[in-house]
């Protein structure tokens, strides 16, 4: 299910520029293709072996990217109407070999954990302001997503 | 020179919100009284040790926040017609004493280098996409901003 098709999901590689010091790296900007509206940003620290699921929002799109360590993120679709309902789907997200804008949209449960040893820091750049009355949180074992998460080391 | 006042330079606490799994960091709201335009998220990592300095620009407003590793920041007022013409202020940017939103309006001299021993993140939510014709650099050892770098180690 690595990099699975899941119907509005859409994995945008990132440019990694090379510089003295240390690299910068693009997220998303106000004319890209990409780009919708701007409502927040803000960063989720994961501790390492930490799961953070599942959340799904009903209006809000999600962009994420991983500047620090490295993080597994799970979505599943749980939308009827969708052609890919049902699915489920993983990606790496990190430094250096993964490093990409990751778009879930509305609808579409998500988790994510560290792969690092340490702390990972994953970006959200949303299009809209956070509203919790917009937000479905589920525990990592609902059984209403088909997904184990890795038991704690 | 800690936090010295610099004119429109603004340092604004940010939100630590605990959470299982680890924290969760406020950047950047639409609806933030902070908040000007949106034009481009972007990170620049910065090894160990490294001096990213100096930079100008002329239009584009910088909102930095450090979500990984620790960062002292150093801006420089070169603006003949500012208030505080010819003032170094300096601002340690990281977790977990010093998250906080950090603006440098254009005309304002920035450089930056890491305090941690692992690799820090400087988030910048600039107002303006990139656009180097907009941009000025001096090398960190310029003699037109009278602050000395620490040596490598």
């Amino acid at each position: 299910m690595e990099d699975a098709a899941v119907d509005g999901v859409l994995s945008i590689p990132l440019s990694v520029m090379a510089a003295a010091g240390g690299p910068v790296l693009h997220m998303l900007r106000a004319d890209s293709r990409h780009f919708s509206a701007f409502g927040e940003i803000y960063f989720s620290v994961i501790n390492p072996g930490a799961v953070k699921a599942w959340k799904r929002h009903r209006l809000q799109e999600q962009n994420f990217a991983c500047p620090c360590g490295l993080v597994r993120l799970v979505a599943y679709d749980g939308r009827e109407a969708s052609p890919t309902f049902g699915t489920l789907a993983s990606f790496t997200l990190g430094l250096p070999d993964h490093y990409r804008l990751l778009r879930i949209p509305p609808g579409v449960f998500y988790g994510f954990t560290a792969l690092s040893a340490k702390p990972a820091v994953l970006a959200n750049c949303a299009d809209m302001v956070h509203n919790p009355d917009e937000a479905d949180a589920l525990p990592p074992d609902s059984p209403l997503v088909p997904y184990s998460w890795p038991p704690p080391a």
